[in-house]
Parts: structure tokens; sequence; C-alpha cells
């Protein structure tokens, strides 16, 4: 063990296998060869690894030809991701392996109960991803700035654990250390429920007429964005983590029982306080989400500005905010129902606000509060 | 009865009488003036009105000094909204008179069962809105393209159905009539469901640890945006239409057991099958929102470009894309999560796609597809 990558920050050298060049399994390729990092591909479908292969991701296992990898890369989906992990383990006995799936405790007993060496393995989850699929899709810089959960298991060495950190800082992520059960929680929480609601949400509008969807505004498809997940993906998921979800929604359950018996009977006494408590603790617990940069939530203020549908509005206005010297925060669109008028909502420090609204004005920008 | 009027579009000459000066009231006197319509302005509260005279929307009510106001808008709270169209209807008999609640069916069921002229009463909801309440946050132009559903009853005229479009039309939005029922069905589906998934969704975050919250992406955070809503307007929306709202909830807590029951058994013959089922439905449900403008959903294609957080970063890509000649349909920000590399998600006509991202990457911009 290297006295450095026990203790600093750490790179890898290479060479590093990557099994597996879906979306996921290629980026991590081609950001380690973007750093110099030799890699070596492998994937059970021959077109998969040659196309890998050919955008640059690495070069075909074969060609390892019996050296011995640093770090092992199990890039398979979650549903036979433990026994490739093992598989692993067990042909590179002197690697560490890492996986990268999105549920850690399921993967992490079965290994165990497997009789696998687990000084060598560490479960990691890169939060990173596009909506498509497949190698093609795959970019170096997809973990750039994202969470990438490691998570040492029980008998992960300090160095494999160092290795797994590596892997992830190198390709530019932000490294956070929970234990398998403290991921697949806050998991549960922050990505697969709220798939579920929107699922939910969406699968209901399946037989709404189009009229009534003509009337859909910006908190419709809010909340439903999500629903366009993949099946396949989230029934691994899902399946994987299914213990912790379900303790989730049997609190969903509760909520939406009580919800439904104050609609049934919504003039009863009582039934005003019920209401105005689950729309109150909504309130709560989104005011708990980080801000931009993980900084305190709302910490900015929004302005609205009507901009015309036409080609390089939005870039006008957006360089004139930069010439009066503010900087947007964040963005969103709200469209129009039909006619060539957007809303551009720009949050901007609570400071500038007044400021940049009187300006706008000033350049004939219509502004709404 | 104009045969204009009648026949044609029509614009409202006023006087116009609005009756309670939030942020919607105060909007639409704010419209109306800048159309050179009169408006006299009446709210319980004085502040209010006083605030909504001195910003422009209009001159207190006693100085209209019994004239015959060419229509008289309720913008009461939904809960007061037919007692206080009742009592306009005998005060101005005759005048039009409409109200802009988010229900319509029980207001309209309270008006006719109080012996009120149906003849000269229609019910309408524009569909817009911002976070802020009250009159200070109001402007004109916050109707522009929004949706403006009007509802007109068994009873009303014709010439009444056309005083209510023109109040909409005037004010930029874009009209459609819905019967009542139709109406509060329709939003049941498009806005008070997604309300509450939203609220159900962000509850559940009330004792959730910072550092899972630190994990929050997107997803979470587009799925528990409107969970900020107000919780006073919503008791009185969902209070008032409760009857359809839990008809839906009861299809939803039918999904959520066998959800459950899938869950609890994951293993189960055809446990994968029930999940797969339950994402492809909010696949279709979500495919079914109609796209920008009201064109078909899905018309366009995603690319996302990163750029480094400083000011005029994204004005600098968005005019560059104006210079290759391509149009960004839509465009959302996504948050890094601590350091200063953000992700632009741009659209574009797919047949623009690929030209776009060769000529941002010969430009230096780093694509993700």
């Amino acid at each position: 063990m290297s006295a450095f990558r026990s203790h600093g920050r750490g790179h890898l050298n290479g060479p590093v296998v990557v099994i597996g060049t879906g979306l996921l399994g290629t980026s991590i390729g081609l950001g380690l060869r973007g750093r110099g990092v030799p890699v070596f591909l492998s994937d059970p479908s021959p077109t998969n690894q040659a196309v890998a292969v050919d955008i640059g991701a690495g070069q075909p296992l074969g060609m390892l030809d019996g050296g011995t990898p640093e770090l092992v890369v199990v890039a398979a989906p979650p549903d036979v991701t433990a026994s490739v992990v093992a598989q692993a383990l067990t042909d590179y006995p002197d690697s560490v392996v890492v996986d990268i799936a999105s549920v850690k405790a399921a993967i992490l007993a079965e290994l165990q109960a497997s009789g696998a060496d687990m000084s060598r393995y560490v479960g990691t989850h890169p939060m990173a991803g596009r909506e498509k699929s497949g190698p093609v899709a795959a970019r170096g810089e997809l973990f750039t700035s994202m969470p990438w959960v490691v998570c040492p298991g029980p008998d992960s060495s300090a160095d494999a654990v160092q290795t797994a950190r590596s892997l992830a800082t190198d390709l530019g992520a932000v490294v956070s250390e929970f234990t398998a059960d403290e991921h697949d929680q806050a998991v549960a929480l922050v990505s697969h429920l709220p798939q579920i609601m929107s699922s939910l949400l969406a699968s209901q509008l399946q037989g709404t007429p189009l009229h009534a969807l003509s009337l859909a505004g910006n908190g419709l498809r809010d909340v439903t964005r999500i629903a366009a997940s993949d099946p396949t993906l989230w029934v691994q998921i899902l399946g994987g983590n299914a213990a912790k979800v379900v303790e989730i929604l049997y609190g969903v359950r509760e909520d939406l029982n009580r919800l439904i018996g104050t609609l049934e009977q919504p003039l009863a006494p009582g039934a005003r306080l019920d209401l105005a408590q689950l729309i109150s603790e909504g309130n709560a617990g989104q005011a708990r989400i980080p801000g931009k940069h993980g900084g305190p939530p709302q910490a900015y203020t929004w302005l609205t500005v009507l901009v015309d549908d036409r080609p390089g509005q939005i870039a006008r206005l957006l360089t004139e905010i930069g010439e009066v010297g503010v900087n947007v925060e964040d963005l969103r669109l709200d469209h129009s129902s039909g006619q060539n008028v957007g809303m551009v909502e720009l949050s901007v420090l609570p400071n500038k606000h007044d400021h940049l609204i009187e300006a706008l004005n000033d350049r004939g920008w219509r502004v709404l509060q």
C-alpha cells in the first residue's frame, strides 16, 4: 500500500478494467482516458464493447494480456452486479473491485454470503446519468461536480477505499461516504420515492382528454418530468431497495388515507386544518432541500421576465443582465400555451433583485415580480 | 346587445369594477388600465385597496359614483366568491359579473341555489399566478399567453359569455370554454393532483437527515417544486373541488396499494412485471402532456452543455448558439453539488441537434449528449 495513497488524495495510475460498457461504464472509461489512464473494456454485448472502444473509452479487455489492473469497475445492471463483482474478485486477486449500482445493501449482502474477498471490494454509486442510455450517449464529463457516494464495507481495506475515492475524484465528482444501509435509506427518499410519486401521478393522465391536458402548466410538467424514466432500470432499482422503499410508502399511504378521509367529508370539523397541515408539512420538507451549490435553501429571490419567442431573445436578456453586473443563479423557462411569448424566471441574490428589476424596466423588458 | 360583441372578438370599454385587490384582482386592474379601460377597485382590506390604487390598478370604488359598470370581476378567495358574486349581481343589476376562482362547479351550484340572476354570471378561471401574493406583486402582464378558462353556465346569456371572453383576451390570455364540471375535472388532474403528490412527497422529507438530502438531484427538486405552495389558498381549492379530487385519489391509492404489495414480496412471480408496468404507465401518461406552444409532446431533442459558473457564461453560450443559427426551444439548469460547474440542458429541433453539438464542440464547449 503506497503511503501516498493511504494518506493523500490519490490518483489512479491504472490499468483500470471496466466491465459493462453502457452509459456509465463507457463514460468512466472516457473520463479516465482523458487523464491518460490505461483502460480495458469488456461487455457481454460485442457491439456495446466495440462501440465503447471505437469512441475512445479504452482497449478491448483481451489486450490487457495478463496484466494486473489497479482497479476493476463493475458497471453492470443492478441485478447481476454482485455476481459480476464476485467473479472479478476471483479473476483479479490483486485488484480492488468497485461497482456503481444504484442500490448498495443488497449487493453487499449477496457478496458477503458468497464468501468473496470483501477486503478488496468497495460499493459505490455515482449519482449522475442521462435520459439516454448505452455507450453512444457516454461522455467523460458526466460525473463532473456530481455526487459520488462511496460505501466502505465493514471489511473493506483502507487502500481499497482510497482507490474507490480516487476513481470518483479523478472523474471530477464530489465524494461522500455512507454505509450501504445509510446510502439505500438516503436514495430511497431522495431518488426512489420521487420516481414513484411522479410515475403514480403521470399514470393517472393516461385517460385524460386532450382538452383537459391543454390546461397543463409548469406544475404538472415539473412533477411528471422524471416519469419518463426507463422501466427496465427502475424495476431493478426498486426491486433492489424494496425493503427501505416500502417502509417509506407505508408513511405515504397513511397520509393519503388521511387526506382521502378529509376530502370525503370536507365540511367536517377539523377538515380544513387537516388540509392545511398537508400543505404546510410539504412546505417544511421542501424547504430543507439544499439550494444551489449545497448552500442554504431559498437563498435567492426570483423574478420573471417576458420574452418574445424569437431566436436570441434569451441570450440578449442574459447578456444585458450581465452588463448590469448581476449574476443569474438559476433560470427556468415557463412556456406559453400557444403564443409566441415566454416567461423566463431568474433567481438572483436578494440584494440585487430590485436593482435588476429597475435596470431591466429601463431597458424595455417587461418584468413580472 | 351589440352586434359587434355577439359576433366578433369584442373588447371591453368599461367601466370595470374589480372586487378583491389581491394578486389577481390587482393584476387585472393593471392590465385593463394599460388598455385605457376605466377600473374601480374594492377590497375588504383598506390597505390592499389603497395599495392597488397607488400602483395604478384603478380608482377607489366610491368614485364610480352610481355609474353602471360593463363588467364586475369578483377576485375574492374561493370560499367567499359565491356570496360576493351574488351580492354583485344584486348591486349591479345591469352588469355582467364574473369570478376568477380556481374551482367552478361548487360556486355555480351555490349561486343557483341562492336564486341569483344566472343570465349575467359567467364563471372563469385564469390559470396564471406567482408564488407571491398580494397587490404589490401584481403585474398587468400576468395573463399574457396563459390559459384562461371560461365556463358559461346553463343560463348565462351570450352577451355575458362574450364579455367574459373579452376580459380574458384583452388581457392577452388564451381562452378556452369548458363547462364548470369539465373544468373542475380537468384541474383536479392537471393542477390539484400534482399539488397533492408533491406535498405528500415533500412532507416525507421533514425528518430526513441533511447528509441524505445532500444527495438530492434535480429529480427531487422538480417533483417537490410546487410543494412550496400557500396552505390557506390550497385548503380552499381542495375543499372546493373535494369530490372530483377524491375520486382520482381512490385510483392513486389503488396503485399505491398494489405497489406496496409488490415491494413486500419483490421476488414473487409477477413482481417485476408489476413494477415495470407502473413505470411504463407513467411513461405513457407523461408523453401525453402537450409540448411547448401546445404542440406535440417530445417534439424536440435535448443536449447538455457544461458551463463554468461565472457570470455571463450562459449568455455567451446562448449567443453562440444563436450565431450557429439554432433556436433554443427549452432550457433548464442542472445544479452542481458544490463546485463551480453547472449543466445547461437545451432542447432543439431534432434536425439541428447533431449540427449544434458539432458546432459547440468546435467552439470549445463541453457537450454531453
